[in-house]
């Protein structure tokens, strides 16, 4: 069976299958390469009309990492997805309390989301942070609540959680929302794969990496 | 803001959303089961038309789930993503091989992606395992020429590869071996979450939680 073996080779072919999708979008180099790592991820390009990308968040979120901020996970699958030998060099950590023991005994005593537990657990530390939400609705909901309730100012929210039961509102809220820069898609879909390689895409151009 | 925060709620209403989607394909329950948490990992209603799942493909998962098999996937996202809680009451482990030093040697020395490298250092333990793809055309790919070449045979292939270049090619070879039973999805679609969720539901089943 013949097919393209070599790592680099896919690549270079994958952007130039996903390029004359983004014609007319009137992007910056840097939106494309985000939202081409995007739909690369996705395997979807109906994505291309549908992703959303605040002005400033592309260099909120490269001045964060540079600084060695943390993210801020609402699911162990995104922080599986973020490059390390990328995120690393800048000294942040990845945390994530999807698993966590007490958040899972306060979402059990509150009748919520574990997800949404995490966030209200990580409270402060969220602040110049990158939130990154792959998953749960509910858990950007919550940070969305701290930042207009408790002054909670993440320096950037990659906000792409999926599915048919508050995804798309909860994308909307963050879109509609004044004062964080974000990326998200409108809609119900999304993923961590599409979260973490938002992520991902900003730090290759920060690597310079292609 | 008022949001559905109960996550059982937010689960069964997710599934009430996605049935219509379904009505027409004349799925038996438990296809049903597979299909709805595809999508619902997803996000996106248009997987319904695509999923293909081989009529033996559940069966031969449960059986092999029941006999303690191992998973072997091709990137850790897959990993993270299957339920443990669900998985490690059978006894079988989950192995990834993207990050194995050997593996990266092998296959920059043969110009292969690491993922395929993976597959073929893997080789007999394949054998009544469950094999699941969620990334890498190229492991797809390799898994199917060592079923045809070296008598190699899982259980079940769960081969959901994502992305523009082989993507479509390798899901359609699986869907016409006509030996190894399979979950696949046409085109370019796919990802991690995706098959991680066909894993997830077989096991729910068995578990007769939902």
């Amino acid at each position: 069976m013949e097919f393209i073996k070599q790592p680099m080779d896919i690549e270079n072919r994958s952007m130039e299958i996903i390029a004359p999708h983004l014609a007319g979008l009137q992007l910056t180099d840097a939106e494309t390469k985000v939202y081409s790592r995007m739909i690369h991820a996705s395997g979807d390009v109906e994505y291309a009309p549908v992703i959303r990308i605040h002005p400033q968040a592309i260099a909120a979120a490269q001045t964060a990492l540079k600084a060695g901020c943390n993210i801020y996970t609402d699911v162990e699958m995104v922080r599986t997805g973020i490059h390390k030998p990328s995120f690393h060099r800048y000294g942040g950590q990845i945390e994530c309390l999807i698993a966590d023991e007490k958040v899972a005994a306060m979402a059990k005593a509150e009748g919520i989301t574990r997800s949404m537990a995490a966030m209200r657990t990580f409270g402060k530390k969220l602040n110049g942070s990158i939130v990154a939400i792959g998953n749960a609705p509910t858990a950007l909901f919550e940070v969305l609540r701290m930042a207009e309730e408790e002054n909670i100012c993440p320096a950037v929210i990659i906000g792409i959680p999926v599915g048919f039961v508050g995804a798309a509102d909860s994308k909307k809220a963050l879109a509609e929302n004044n004062r964080i820069p974000y990326i998200t898609v409108e809609g119900t879909k999304g993923g961590s794969p599409i979260a973490a390689s938002a992520i991902n895409a900003i730090m290759y151009l920060l690597d310079n990496r292609r």
